[in-house]
C-alpha cells in the first residue's frame, strides 16, 4: 500500500466537491495553487467555460484528468428517449477524450417516471452502455460503470453493488479487450460484505479505471447532500484503499463531497482541509 | 400466488405505523375495529401496557401476534456492552412467549460508536445471535433475523442484505433444527439484484418467518422516516410478495410505516387506507 503521507502526488479534486463556489476555471487554478495535481470536471462547467479553452488551462497548469463526470442514464420510457441517452454518452465520450480524461464515469440511470420494473431498467442500462463502447474503445476513453449506493437504485443507478458492475463488464467485454471498467467510491460501497471480493475481481481484469473518496456522517441527514470529509464519518477509508491497491490499482485518489456544509465554506479553505486529511487520515 | 382482494384474512399491523397518535391498546381494539386480523407490537409500548395485560387484550380480541420489534443491536464497544445486549434479546424473547408471537424480529445492530470496523461489528452481530438462540428454542419463540437497507450498515444493522442473513441462518443452524429464520421487508431489500435467488433460498430452508411491506418514496427526503404507502412508491410489491410466496411462504403481510406525513393523520384513517391499498396492490 502506498505512503500518501509524504505529499498530494496521487490527489485529485472532482469538481462538484466545490460546485456551489467555484466554476471549472476557479477549480483548476485552485488545484494548481494548492498542488492538487488531479482534477475531474463535470460536464455542465466544462461545456460553460468551453471545452477547448479547459483542454488548453488544464495542460497549461499541468494537471492529469482523472475522470469526467458524468453519462449514461440509459433507461427510459420509449425508444427514443434511449436512443437520445446513447447520443448523448457519445457526446460525453468527444469531451472526455478532448480534455484527456482518464475515464468516463457512466451511471446507469434508474426507473423511468411511472415504472416499477428494476430489471427492465438493468437490461436497458447493459443495452445501453454496449452500444455506447465501440465509440468510447474508438475514441480511447474508457467507460467506468460506478456502482451507486442502493439508496439511489430507483432513480438514479440501478447498479448498486460492484458485483453487479463486475458482471456487466464481463459479459460486454469477455475478451478483455479494455475500454470497460468500474469507478469504486467508498461513499456507494462500503457497506458491501462482497466488497474486499468485488474489489480483488475487478482488479484482477485490470478493470478499476478510478477510485474515489469522501465519508458517510452518522447520522446523514439528506440522501444526496449529506456526504462527509474523509475522517469525520465511519468508512474505513484505507482499509478499502488497502483493497484497492492490493488489486492492482496505482492512481489518482479523487475526492467527491456532495454536501450542504462544505459547499457553504471557502473552496480554498476546503482544499486545505481535503489535503491534510487526505495525508494524514486515507 | 394467493389472492388478497377479497379480505384482509393475512393483513397485520406493525405497531410502528401508528406509533404518534395510537398507544398498544387503541392499536390493538383498532385492527379489531378494522377487521385487522394481524398485529406486531414494539417493546416499549407492550412494556407500557403491561404483557398480561396486553396478550390478554390481543387474546380476546381474536388477533394474531406477527412478530414482537424489535431486539438485537449486539455490537458494543467492550465485553459488558454485549453481555447487556445479550440479556436484553432474552427478555425479548421470553415477552415475545409471553403474547404468543410468532417471532422476534432481531436487527444486528451497527458499529459501536467511534469505531470503523463493519468486520467485527458483523462478528458481534453473529455471536450476539449465537448466543441467544439456545433460549429462543427453548421458548418456543423462532428469531427472525431483518437484514436491513444498506443506508443502514454504520448505526442500526450490519446486516445488509438477505444474502448476510441466509449465510448466518445457514451458519448458526447448520441442521435446520429452526428457531431461527429471516424477516423480509420489500424496504430494505427491493434494490437487491440478488433477491429472487435469495429469497428462493431462503424458503427452500423453510426460514421466511416474516414479511413486512411499505413503499420507497421517489424522493425519499429523509433516511429514516420517510417510508411511502403501498402504492405511492417505486416498488414492485406483488412481484416480491410472488416471490415469496413461490417460496413457501403462507402467512400474514404486515404494513411497517415510519412516516412523519402518515403519523399526522388520523390512525383510523391511515387503517382504512392500508387496507384498500392491500387489497388493490398487494
Amino acid at each position: 500500500m502506498r505512503d500518501l503521507s509524504g505529499g498530494l502526488e496521487w490527489l485529485s479534486l472532482n469538481w462538484a466537491t466545490v460546485r456551489e463556489r467555484w466554476d471549472l476555471r476557479q477549480a483548476i487554478e485552485g488545484c494548481a495553487r494548492h498542488g492538487i495535481p488531479g482534477i475531474a470536471p463535470w460536464r455542465e462547467p466544462l461545456q460553460a467555460m468551453g471545452i477547448r479553452e479547459a483542454a488548453r488551462l488544464i495542460r497549461d497548469r499541468g494537471l492529469t484528468v482523472t475522470g469526467l463526470c458524468r453519462a449514461g442514464m440509459f433507461p427510459a420510457a420509449d425508444a427514443a428517449g434511449r436512443r437520445a441517452a446513447i447520443d448523448e454518452v457519445r457526446r460525453a465520450i468527444d469531451e472526455a477524450a478532448a480534455i484527456e480524461a482518464q475515464c468516463l464515469v457512466v451511471l446507469a440511470g434508474g426507473m423511468p417516471g411511472g415504472t416499477k420494473d428494476l430489471a427492465c431498467a438493468r437490461a436497458q442500462a447493459r443495452d445501453g452502455i454496449a452500444a455506447v463502447l465501440p465509440h468510447a474503445r474508438a475514441a480511447g476513453v474508457p467507460l467506468a460503470i460506478e456502482p451507486l449506493h442502493p439508496m439511489y437504485a430507483a432513480d438514479r443507478c440501478c447498479i448498486s453493488t460492484l458485483a453487479q458492475a463486475n458482471e456487466l463488464c464481463a459479459a460486454l467485454d469477455p475478451a478483455g479487450e479494455g475500454g470497460l471498467g468500474v469507478a469504486i467510491d467508498v461513499y456507494h460501497v462500503f457497506w458491501d460484505p462482497e466488497l474486499a471480493r468485488e474489489i480483488a475481481r475487478a482488479g484482477a481484469a485490470r478493470r478499476i479505471l478510478a477510485f474515489h473518496i469522501c465519508d458517510w456522517l452518522v447520522p446523514t441527514r439528506d440522501l444526496l447532500l449529506d456526504r462527509g470529509m474523509m475522517g469525520d464519518g465511519v468508512i474505513d477509508i484505507p482499509r478499502i484503499r488497502g483493497l484497492v491497491e492490493a488489486a492492482g490499482y496505482a492512481g489518482f485518489v479523487e475526492v467527491e463531497i456532495f454536501s450542504r456544509d462544505w459547499w457553504r465554506r471557502d473552496p480554498d479553505e476546503v482544499l486545505e482541509v481535503m489535503a491534510e486529511r487526505y495525508r494524514a487520515l486515507v
